[in-house]
């Protein structure tokens, strides 16, 4: 599987944003070791590390900070400049 | 325990976008690392070690920048945006 | 001593706000590792370890942005916002 | 290869942002390791490394919040200050 | 030495702006370890370990983010807002 | 060479930006070991050793957002507040 293209930062939901935060995590990893034998080789290693979960947990913090702004946050009511 | 779903990011105290935070973390675990039983194993581990404490609660601090955002930092006052 | 809760983030001072900053960094540790017997077990270890000590300071820095920012930085003016 | 330059952070899409922020966190590797040999030698080691493969991610995620802001989330509607 | 107490983030200039970023992350430190006894221990071995130098100045780094902001970039201009 | 001084964030181009960018980095590491000689000496070790250079480029990537930050990501348009 190749890495997957990001076409927009704006979702429906917090939910679906939190998704796409974790698409974007993959794809930081994807752009570095484009084999995704290599890939399927290493996932037992880090998803077993409770170390590298965390770091996982961090880099999906950071995208889900960007996605959340970009989506001004999913609030219910129209912000002025809209 | 499947990861929990993200409805909203607006709380009604700090206390209660502190503990979104702790669950946006969670989820970020969770979403790498699926199995509840793996994650049972994995818990002492890094429960017990105090540089992966404080890289949770790194990843904790990054989501609740995004949670106090989201909540215009819980002010008193009704900014003039809503 | 469990987690202390956050009422607020506005502050009277950058000091203060500090102080805060401070608390919820503990605050992620402690909702991760709630027995307050382990943690002082794991305290002399990471209290005098040097990259523990930055990795500490480093969670205060995120939480210090997020609370400067609730608090305008504790600028003296007014902003037209209020 | 000598590190590539930066012209703009503006970019047409979030894919053209990604590709944006995967080479912004190259050259801050190659104005450290300027030597194309070297990191030539060095790739195998982190790019089959799954902790080295997450930080890398990180760096990605942190510049890809720049070159996002930058371009306003790429939102379909013209903000007020342009 | 106690931690320094912080009074405010307004500075005259970046370079000043630079030197408070670099007191706040020994202030993190501090609180964590108020032995300066302990401290000045340690100091030989993170002051000649590349990788805590790097850790160190990505505290700084955060820091300086914050502020930066506090400062208004130290524009030369003056803002609407003021 | 004593650390250099930052007189202003504002660069008239991005590629000017990441060049303070990396500066800054520099500075951060020069405050804690401000002995060239000590500096010197680290120098094959991190720059030979990827990780330590992800970690490096990680701190870039914080100075540089708080640059573009200042620079209004160099965006072409006068914006409103000037």
């Amino acid at each position: 599987m190749p890495s997957q293209s990001v076409h927009s930062l704006i979702t429906q939901t917090p939910e679906e944003g939190f998704a796409l935060a974790v698409m974007l995590a993959q794809k930081g990893v994807t752009v570095t070791q484009p084999s995704e034998e290599v890939r399927k080789v290493l996932r037992p290693a880090y998803s077993t590390n409770p170390d590298s979960l965390i770091n996982v947990s961090q880099v999906i913090a950071v995208h889900f900070q960007t996605v959340a702004a970009a989506n001004n946050y999913w609030r219910q009511w129209t912000p002025y400049y809209q």
